[in-house]
């Protein structure tokens, strides 16, 4: 039997036995792994520094060395998340709808476990006890596949988060790591229908495009944010040149970021200098339209492929349009249905927007950046979310549940 | 450009107009529909004699035909169906949640309609009618995709559809139907990513295996029901007698009926005959492991494949078991996570069997036959599902919709 299978199988028996566990032995088990992290630490740090020298070897750059790399700091970051998760509610057993029958039946649609969630993931060792701790907080089983550049890291974290749940009441087999980092192995969990109940990729746009195509097994798409921002023509100026500066520069690499601003042409023509100096000013490259490029000397002409590029750097896209119609169509030609936002003061134009543009999230005059599971408020997240089923927008751990029908009755048979 | 293609582009394009239609809107669309079907039923059955007349010449058999026929009454019944969606309330719009930040964002998570939905379907042209309406109630366009065996009644189904929508708000665009009905259009339907939210299977297993199995585009599984019932040691026998009879018989050949009755020993021994005779005088078929066949002379023995098998007729599969874990082990194995019930009269093994069995409806001393989303309440179903995400057992309105987060700010940025 192969690793996956064997896992898989594992990881499906664990699920049944973690279905009955309370919140408090749920809470207790995490209360160990954050222990058993610190306990662990030299360890965790020496096979760390093997993944990191392997990395070097293979020329791997800085930015992808620092996701890999741990240190002290980041060790006790993720042991504190963990005593953070543990404050959190349990959506668990909450009962969603109760509906009571004429015939006497009572039917509740009670939140369950999903089962054996899937993490399919790149570089970042974190994700490991990130996500093996949400499943456990939300009663779940999990299969672990990183990459091979965090191998080792992965392993010894797996191995820490064992030790722990052997303290408690909670199956060690609930959290299963796949060592096997092959393209081999990944291909079998996308085809792992009969245990695994979904698959998560977490990583670049390859690595999701892939799993989306290939897997049979249901996958929650987190998906690539090209978010536009549209300045109406009444918006205030220094709001709308205060959130596209926050949305293109606080922090460029990440999918909730404005990679394309859409201007009324009123608005460009009145105060269109003031933002590009504004973005000039944080060394924002400029790729623009006919009527921006005549405007803005140094802006380069944006072709095609430009409106449907998340750059994830400080590049921003922008295209001058005749009117809120005009920025809705292009939005959902061009979006990725992420975070799309409009600055404008008239109410009905806010509407109309908010209503018609697909994405998980719109924004009415504020930044897109806020599309996130701990801005949210959820305390958590495990993604955000792209698609339209199961969840949409950032996952908190809600998402991570599935529901159930409990029927009671006293012999009621179907007329 | 396929005609897949082009239907899913102006689906996709109908899809966004839907948006911002209003409960009133649909419902007046709904109601031209119901007329429609009325005004055009010469047309439609004489269309649908075609389909008959085919199918007779490629020998489908009497069950299929009767799938396939129209008649007076039938077109009544489904225009009478779409005067009781009217009735229904509109999910899209309903507020979910409402988050307020200190920072004065204000976050609402709103129900909106999915966008395109997709189905895929064999011989029954009434789902022509009751998939396209239930997505139009829900603000979502649609691409049917049916079968050869009842491509003149579906077409000229979509045609009335399309007429009736022609004198209202709605676009006839948001009802897509397929004529090329080969495998091909299959294929491409399952991996029209950029134009299908979501692609749902209604038919048989191999149906359903197939669109799983190859889809990159998100699937609702809408599956096979092998449904046990678990007779515990302290069932009354009457009520578990009547259960049985009702679970099996009722009506055989639907996905909630029983195909495997567990039996604790105990009770096997004192009421056993009382059960079997009572499934003979229903003229059920019995297949059993060894305890069974030793005291029922004409019991088939069951093969290891009889535990997967649901029957869809009126054979049951019967299985002594020790205890309640031993019946849930066996349904955690052999199900296939739909309905399964426990008739006892010891509530802590009730609430053992239904926290751990994994199905999405548990039923305690009730027949499984009340899966259903009429028996439910919900008005309508558009199947139901077996899979752990986005909607779990039967699909009202509801699990037409996905959610959006509506954000409203006053020029917030992250810092």
């Amino acid at each position: 039997m192969s690793e996956v299978l064997e896992k898989g199988r594992a990881a499906k028996k664990a699920s049944f036995l973690l279905n009955g566990k309370t919140t408090a032995e749920k809470n207790e088990a995490l209360a160990r792994v954050a222990e058993q992290l610190l306990i662990d630490q030299e360890e965790i740090l020496a096979e760390n520094a093997k993944d990191l020298e392997l990395g070097k070897q293979n020329g791997l750059s800085d930015s992808v060395l620092d996701r890999i790399m741990l240190n002290e700091k980041r060790i006790k970051d993720m042991s504190e998340a963990i005593q953070q998760l543990i404050t959190l509610q349990d959506p668990v057993g909450e009962t969603l709808e109760t509906i009571q029958k004429d015939n006497g039946l009572i039917i509740k649609s009670k939140r369950v476990p999903i089962g054996v969630i899937g993490m399919i993931y790149e570089a970042r060792p974190n994700v490991t006890v990130d996500a093996a701790t949400l499943a456990l907080k939300t009663g779940n089983a999990i299969i672990l596949r990183g990459s091979s550049s965090a191998q080792f890291s992965n392993q010894v974290l797996t191995n820490s988060i064992h030790r722990a749940l052997a303290k408690t009441n909670l199956p060690i087999e609930a959290v299963q790591s796949i060592e096997n980092t092959n393209r081999e192995s990944a291909k079998e969990l996308f085809h792992l229908n009969d245990y695994l109940d979904v698959l998560i990729p977490r990583g670049g746009k390859k690595l999701i495009d892939t799993v989306v195509k290939e897997a049979s097994v249901p996958v929650i798409e987190t998906g690539a944010g090209n978010c536009h921002l549209f300045i109406d023509e009444s918006a205030k100026p220094e709001m709308a040149v205060t959130i596209a500066i926050n949305g293109k520069t606080q922090r460029p690499s990440v999918c909730n970021a404005i990679e394309s601003i859409l201007i009324h042409e009123n608005w460009f023509n009145q105060y269109g200098e003031q933002l590009v100096a504004a973005l000039k000013e944080k060394e924002v490259e400029i790729i623009g339209d006919e009527k921006v490029c005549q405007k803005v000397p140094f802006a380069k002409q944006a072709t095609e492929e430009d409106w449907y590029t998340e750059y994830l750097a400080l590049i921003v896209s922008i295209k001058v349009v005749s009117n809120v119609e005009e920025a809705i169509e292009h939005i959902n030609q061009y979006g990725t249905r992420h975070s799309e936002a409009i600055i404008t003061e008239n109410q009905g134009h806010a509407d109309q927007f908010l209503t018609s543009v697909d994405a998980a999230a719109v924004y009415h005059n504020a930044s897109t950046r806020f599309t996130d599971g701990f801005e949210f408020g959820f305390g958590a997240e495990i993604g955000i979310s792209t698609q339209k089923l199961h969840a949409r927008g950032p996952m908190g751990l809600k998402a991570l549940t599935s529901s159930k029908y409990f029927i009671q009755g006293d012999g009621q048979i179907r007329g």
